[in-house]
């Protein structure tokens, strides 16, 4: 079938247009379970910290105005799908192997996917890759206000002109078209980062964890990026039937608007979610983590050397994966515990000595494995119980 | 990430611009589980017939090349992944909204998919939608040779050209903006139908089934025709998370080639595969029950009026949904049985004498109710049974 | 493997081998996840309404003590993991097929259940079925005392000192070994209703829903009861894999407590899940629906005749089923809208007119489809919005 | 509900009962999904040796008969539900924590379980777990002919009765209650080996693959055996959700009977298939693999230096993983090399030279990692192609 055909003025047609490109992807049709899949919503959960909302961003993607191979209307419905509150598209403004085709339109995809954008809420932010070869490679630029004035031949300048513009701008997937794609710090970069023109980097591309740009951001306190870089549908990239999410960037922002993630890109506040990890500073880590468990018996009995079955709920969209740090004196506990994501999980303790008559708060230090605060290292934290001990 | 930036001269390049299209998206990255979902084919299970080949098609489905959101590439690797044989890109030849952005250019799409489709096996067929007010409605033609010459301002002259082209012709969705999507027979398709052009008819258009086209199939001896229409990316429309697919056709073809499809949709030897439904006469229906599934103990010994277990494997990708017909003197049998796809079933049955001492043919007369050879019709068959019977 | 194997003296091994038997359930053992299924708990999501909990519950079960198939310490684990608060195992007093193997113990398996029930924070009802042929057929009695005193020759007697032990008695599947299945209200229920001794029905008994004892509930002012009357493993019966969950009643307890429990039974404040609906009162299914939704944006814009997109989140463990009952004057909906459980959906609106410039609350009338007040007859509720409408 | 009630004569009743024990398992009762699970067979594919039958075997399970928590007949259903075509049920003969409730009766469990798995076709092996403390530990014997005489106070006397019974015996998880799990060879188990006692060792026992017993397998020639050693329901133990299965001992038996698989047991003909792995010599791997895959187009075009996607069809039921041992001269080919279950994957070559005219046999040198010969030895295989090169 097709969208209503009847023509009339050209601009607000325009707009219009773009919003039934949004409304045809929410029709109801196909699906043998009634609904399809693009009407539904799959909301993620991380906890909001103190003072910051905790938005799910994708600031790095393609449409078929650059060398993407969808309308720009589907990254808006994926990303809403998918439980996104921000994506930005950021087309390559030098490579647009499409021309053939659509004659090169810098920022269009940003028109035509923004209607459709505020219907459903997600803020759009308009974005370029700045696309010259190794070094300096790829940048992305966020926050742009003139995208024609970019196109240079010289990328000093593109970068220059991005910054005056006060765009965010972070580097892309450094280990593309490197040496067995190991990362290489260039002249270029460090240039960059002095004159205050490079401020994030991209620790994951796609389905790719760069260690060496993760101890880069820590080392040189850099914004951490994970982005996507999806060019096809999502749905060919990742695999949702087995619960596979893209990599994500959660920004720690005051509000949730463009202006919030603006500030919190600059001030660092953000954490990496990618397959079955979080990645940031342990500052984030932390309450990120405790804000997202429940112990739902944090006082259980012990008689004598007895068990108890301590239970903990994981309200979280992310399974967390623990290990003991240290034995305690009193309890013994699990060397091993999983809690899974939107699950309560048991933890079995028992009490290693019979005669205690008291109830006790008992800090267990544990690893959470898949939190990482930098490259090979974990959170460290702690499940605190207050056994009441009874010797007989 | 970008595709290789190479330039060279235009021809060869367009063509292997296309390829490197395909093989982006068979690229392997994103996924947690190690492999991106573009990289498995799901194959699908429905048996030969004699001196026929079971192809699995879809003709009808569009592009950014009209209204549609992905670039043509997508819809190969979409076809690929889901186990099809063959598809036809369907671009409308006269609604094209996208004009803004991407000039006009009739059978482009085609231009593009084909090498993909030819380095993955699968059949591509030129084809575009004729696209009138109702009536007379939106027609598919396949197979056509010269798409610019079917832009023509009188709907007459479209379809007279596609048929002198020796097209294959069908009204898709019938029932799309009419009174309350109710069908109707107008007097074009009547003349169309005299004339020889009008071959086949959509029964089912993406997540429809029109119950009215499928009675004037029967009626008219027109080829069924189930395809998806789809518009955005299949994924979006299609929840594969919980084992939904596409509506196809499939098509009884003497080989796996075009001109084999061609010769099949002439001869009306299709049959639409629609949600867990299979649509169709049941001289086709028959036998691809038939083959479907096996009784793997045909024989088993039933003392007095003892029990047996039978086990039935289905090995067709459909699950299929039977209700006993009439009851059989010597035995008893489910009144309903689900023999889900890929799977083994059991039907537990029993003596109703305790007289006999022999080897007998049981036929037991089964509806299939999710086979339908016309409206409401479902197909009547029998499990044919050999059980052993002895008296004690 | 086998447990600890030391011996001691008799009661407390007893106990403690109970409830080893329970953390042999919970051990961490095969799973290639790395976490045995039977280490997680699947939470539900009903709200709890004002003054009571809603508490998530099966009476109706059997072990290896009557004809069931299970030791009792698996159907506490079960419950555990499928997110419910409160069983009762409820093994046939006069039908014990295992004798041979099993010497007949009433109450057995209660006492086996027991230690890892209070471990994991199950509520565990005593409870028995007296099961004698129809008329009168199957009784549970939940909260028994004295179960051998149960055990007489007369059923009159059985169900008069239930009741004289103060326990909830209700009829199990009425339907059983009738003609047809087809519910019969015999003398002998009439006799028990008016002694006060028949307070319920089972509604529901594993997947079968008789829709004659719905009715005689909402005529007769009984207890609605769903359970699932199960024999086998849970996982047996119940497609867990596709999301499926066993039959429960919920109950809206003033207090999470077996005490709690016996009243709102008394006091008829339950509600049968089963399958995707809801059964019961309108006075509990309207507030389970509105504190199951929420809607995101309740005052969009409307400018002119445009439209909207209304995000409605539905935190609950059910999709709801909705049609729209009457047309409104100002806007339009949809006829048909699915709130997948734990998703958020849309619902697409439009001004019907371009001459209202003001906000204004409209009640959308829907007919929730699969939460049923009575046999056939479906909750009304109304979906509440306040757009913002502006004439241009 | 009950199972009927009718009593008759004492031994085929009995008989009678454990049939009806299995059939009300089959019966078809509670999913929403319209069927139980019980009533289907996932089979699993692994193919066929040239003079063999690829039987799929659970040789260690336990039953209320000792410590486990499940009536015998379950343990039928299970195995025939998952595809299984042998088991033996091998409660432990010493150690029977249910005798307050369940007298200690040898080889009960299997009299229990017999009439079930005739009626479906699962072959059912006497057997009993000699149950001592370390050393010498546990022991199943397979193929008991008298139970009770395995029940003497002296381990050495069982372990030579059971041998006299012509029994297959195995050493059952050897580094149980060993320090850190780390098992060792006690004087016992050497001269149960010289003995010809013992003939086998389990590598895998539930969820635990034992690296140190299956390099014993490899260098004292003893049979590889993989087991569940199953206490509770399966789906407990098991996430059948996930695609999850138990450990099996695949048998490369002469026929599908008892006899057979004793024959192969003896002859060390099996291979354990556990989570996503084969453990095996590469004697049985090596066909096992082969006859698992098909090229689709084993003879790809390539001109130039140009690209193909040649097709690989994996029908067996588990996933491959190939990493490339060594490149080829002629053609490049993925270094690592996903080819999932039942699915067909692409495998992307190309030409590294563009001289070549002509059609060539290349096999490509692939270890798949996941199939072992030896602790950390992967299978080393080919991938035979016959690409046609033109040089333009």
């Amino acid at each position: 079938m097709v969208k209503d055909m009847t023509k009339s003025q050209s601009v607000s047609i325009r707009q219009r247009t773009c919003l039934q490109a949004m409304l045809l992807i929410l029709a109801f049709c196909l699906s043998a379970h009634g609904q399809a899949p693009s009407r539904t919503r799959t909301e993620l959960f991380f906890p909001d910290l103190p003072g910051s909302v905790t938005l799910k961003c994708d600031f790095h993607m393609h449409t078929v105005f650059s060398d993407g191979l969808v309308w720009p209307t589907v990254r808006v419905a994926e990303a809403w799908m998918e439980g996104l509150d921000a994506i930005s598209i950021t087309d390559h403004i030098e490579y647009n192997p499409h021309t053939n085709d659509i004659p090169k339109h810098l920022g269009r995809a940003y028109e035509i996917a923004k209607p459709g954008a505020d219907a459903l809420g997600l803020i759009l932010i308009r974005g370029m890759e700045i696309t010259r070869g190794e070094p300096p490679g790829h940048w992305n630029a966020l926050f742009v206000t003139n995208v024609n004035e970019l196109d240079t031949p010289d990328y000093h300048d593109a970068v220059r002109l991005a910054a005056a513009q006060d765009a965010f701008i972070f580097w892309n997937h450094p280990g593309w078209k490197q040496s067995n794609n190991k990362s290489v710090w260039y002249q270029e970069q460090g240039e960059a980062l002095e004159k205050g023109y490079l401020q994030g980097l991209e620790v994951v591309n796609g389905g790719d964890y760069d260690a060496i740009v993760h101890g880069w951001c820590v080392e040189k306190k850099l914004t951490m990026m994970g982005d996507s870089d999806v060019h096809d549908p999502m749905g060919m990239k990742v695999d949702f039937a087995h619960g596979d999410h893209r990599p994500m960037t959660l920004v720690l922002a005051r509000e949730r608007s463009a202006e919030g993630i603006k500030e919190a890109l600059r001030a660092r506040r953000t954490v990496i979610y990618h397959k079955n990890q979080l990645l940031g500073e342990a500052q984030y880590l932390e309450p990120l983590f405790q804000g997202s468990i429940q112990i739902l018996n944090p006082e259980p009995r012990l008689k004598g050397k007895g068990r108890a079955l301590v239970q903990i709920h994981n309200k979280s969209s992310l399974d967390f994966e623990l290990v003991l740090k240290e034995k305690h004196a009193d309890i013994s506990a699990p060397k091993k515990l999983t809690l899974p994501a939107n699950k309560t999980s048991i933890m079995e303790i028992s009490a290693l000595t019979n005669t205690l008559d008291e109830q006790k708060t008992i800090p267990l230090s544990y690893s959470v494995t898949n939190l990482k605060t930098a490259p090979k290292k974990s959170l460290d934290t702690q499940l605190s119980l207050r056994p009441i001990f009874s010797s007989k």
